[in-house]
């Protein structure tokens, strides 16, 4: 266990989540919401300092092991979220600490469940600082923290490979440096294309910042009471695109870029992502002709609706709980599917499908042909049986912390399809689920217990679990206590 | 592909059911209704002249291969439902063949699921073919016929492995033919030791023959209309306690029956089993409670219910859909944990759950010390990769088929709750659902499309999935046609 580097890179986090905390300000500065202003500037300072003076000294030994990397990566996570909410409290917007905690954590988890029912009450800085904690954990503040601050190549890869989503982070260039680099660059250009583009569609300038964060992190929180019901078609269309384009996995882009046009077309988890957005959008605007009486609204909806839920944003134009059970039961299936490995989507991933899927093909091919088992292959490039292994263990651990939390929320005796669709949408860092908590709703009903389940099941999802279970698990520092206090004995 | 095997197996099994059909004969008999007395035995004698007939000459050459046991299995018991159904047609009693084949594939497959609304009505003689079935399917006619029929010895293995539930069967014993005489006899002692059991509680020789034989299956079809609410508190335990029994591994008997106490004590799986129904039953006493208003009735209920659902029996004492959202979501949880392997319970299985969660434990570990995974052991035996992925394929699987029929389902619009339990409760082999499907409903409701998927998901689920979809895959007979066509070519 190096507890130096766990203290560095805490401070170094604090520091970065100290600058972004400005950027808010200069909205506050605009709107002349100077009370507000002054509440972001201390905390922004608050966070610089305490972030510069704990992360002063480098540590002589920057090499950090998985475990490390693991707990590292919960502890970064749970200090910022901890951080992003002081100005929600001060400002008495959201005055009680579980409800600031959970509209953060549900911000930078990409989630946007919101505990409030009048979004439009907030003054335009909590606004912004709201969809921006979209962005930066969209991408993730440790990734951002590895193109910029140099470190041992081990604890690089480790620290990535914790953070991003997805069963096998590819590196897209040899050093990890370059690739946190990269990532970083496609996702600014993304975003800043949105902005432009919505603002061309003549969406006002501060609703298109909001909007674009949201979308590029697939966050969800909408400025509207009604999310995104009131505007244009054209406008829904856009964002039904870039939510889309933000779902596919990155590297596609990389490829794209450095010309590699052809590999990139070939790679398996892309197109089944676009293959599974289609065919369900195609099916929902079909079983929903009725409501809409045509085929163009129906077709807006069904495309903004399975775009929202597959990439785990959490926007709505239309309230899906009122649609057909086919329907619902489709949106319910792409709350797990999930986006594109390596990219700002949540939910189990597509990747992770793909492998499942040719796994069972491989049982069967395997009960007709005993004697020629197959391996699994994507992209041409066989799977090795430690990431067919983690998958395996992924997929065990989601049912297990699903059910666990099930079972806790339900104690509090809201309808089945509340409560399962409260994890659904929390720990798939989707936002809007069915029943209680469909498009319409809030989550601010629950009890003070059930947030703090949904809180954990935020940032486990956004994490992937495994980082938040080895924080929380006594073992991971049993041993290094142990040597530590024989240390001290001797 | 050894066709001629196919066929022999086939005309065995279906002497086997005619034999089994004049059982229920005396009972018409006794009860004076002839009229049904005689479809019983046209049917009865067309299946044994009919079997004898196909497996008048043995194969010379009896061995077969994995595929084809599985084929084999599933064949064998489509034939069974197809002539099984035949009476209730007849006899005029379910005269829609979709429904009649509905409610004989729910008694073979131990489900327990009813398209009847009014069970009382049926005469003596369907009533006690319709439990009879439950207690033919339950142990699976393969094993009986490989308890009787001597065949090769590859052969004898793989028909069992296709047939019995869980994810490795062991031999009690070194010789198949052994351990499948031995199985039937702990079964047949079990339900003979209920029958008697019953009577001394004074229950009507009639209903403990019809409750024994739906106990010993798990299977689950009443012969009242409000299922076991009417029985007294005495019967209820009674049947509570036997459910719970058949839930257990078979091997745990054998064990105690041959003197290894100590070995049988520590059988994991069975300790996990008995571990989740006290514990789960305990929970739901308490939150139903305030429901009973005495501690003998909630715990009565909560018991009675519990084992029902984990065994994947199905009976019922009182509407557990009436009860608060914690204990319903315990009880949808039971559904697919179901009873141990080696049971003639259905579901997942404890056996493959606890494997489940040792592999997560075991990435944990992996997380804290990389450099030293450790292999997953049950009973102390260390449990090989080929059982680890044909578990992890069967949990995939069972999603897959799960989602598809859901998707089919839920075109017919009934709500989520009632779609979803529908089919967990038919490919779990349960019976009882929530919603329109709960305990006090059935299944008559549905198109027959959705029927048909259920029969579908209830047979695919007693036999464990595969043996069902290799007999439909294509692949399964396509090397085989080539082969043969080949050869006429030459």
């Amino acid at each position: 266990m190096n507890l130096k580097m766990y203290v560095f890179v805490t401070g170094k986090v604090m520091i970065i989540l100290g600058a972004l905390m400005l950027i808010p300000v200069i909205t506050g500065l605009i709107y002349q919401e100077y009370d507000n202003v002054l509440v972001y500037i201390i905390t922004a300072a608050f966070s610089l300092i305490a972030g510069f003076l704990i992360s002063l000294k480098k540590p002589s030994y920057t090499k950090i092991f998985l475990k490390d990397s693991l707990v590292i990566t919960a502890l970064s996570w749970i200090v910022m979220s901890l951080i992003g909410c002081i100005p929600f409290i001060m400002t008495g917007e959201i005055p009680s600490f579980t409800n600031a905690m959970f509209e953060t954590v549900s911000g930078f988890t990409t989630t946007g469940a919101s505990i409030l029912s009048n979004v439009e009450g907030l003054s335009h800085i909590s606004l912004l600082w709201r969809s921006l904690t979209h962005w930066i954990g969209g991408m993730g503040v440790l990734v951002f923290l590895l193109a910029v601050v140099p470190m041992a190549g081990g604890t690089n890869m480790n620290l990535m490979r914790a953070e991003s989503p997805g069963p096998s982070v590819g590196k897209l260039v040899p050093k990890v440096r370059s690739t946190a680099k990269a990532l970083y660059l496609i996702y600014l250009a993304l975003t800043i294309l949105e902005i432009v583009v919505l603002i061309l569609c003549r969406m006002p300038v501060f609703d298109s910042l909001c909007t674009a964060f949201g979308t590029a992190g697939t966050g969800g929180f909408g400025i509207k009471n009604d999310s995104f019901a009131s505007y244009s078609p054209l406008i829904q269309w856009v964002v039904t695109v870039f939510m889309i384009l933000f779902g596919v996995n990155f590297n596609f882009y990389y490829l794209v870029i450095t010309r590699q046009i052809v590999k990139s077309l070939k790679m398996e988890e892309v197109r089944a992502y676009f293959l599974i957005v289609i065919g369900s959008a195609i099916v929902i605007a079909i079983n929903i002709y009725h409501i809409y009486g045509n085929v163009k609204d129906a077709l807006r909806h069904s495309f903004f609706q399975v775009a929202t839920v597959i990439t785990t944003t959490g926007f709505a134009t239309t309230d899906f709980d009122q649609w057909p059970t086919l329907s619902k039961c489709i949106m319910v299936m792409l709350m797990f599917v999930g986006a594109c490995a390596g990219s700002t989507g949540g939910g189990i991933k597509v990747a992770r499908l793909l492998m499942r899927i040719k796994t069972f093909t491989r049982e069967i091919d395997s009960c007709i042909h005993p004697n020629n088992i197959k391996t699994i292959q994507i992209d041409g490039k066989p799977v090795d049986n430690d990431t067919i292994r983690s998958v395996n263990a992924f997929c065990m651990t989601f049912v297990a912390v699903f059910s666990l939390s099930l079972l806790i929320i339900s104690i509090e005796g809201h309808d089945l399809i509340t409560s399962f669709t409260a994890i659904a949408a929390t720990i798939n860092n989707i936002g809007p689920g069915l029943a209680l908590v469909g498009p319409t709703a809030n989550y601010g009903f629950f009890s003070i217990l059930s947030k703090w389940v949904l809180i954990f099941d935020m940032l486990a999802g956004r994490l992937e679990l495994f980082p938040l279970i080895i924080f929380l698990f006594p073992g991971t520092y049993k041993s290094s206590l142990r040597s530590k206090i024989s240390k001290l004995v001797r």
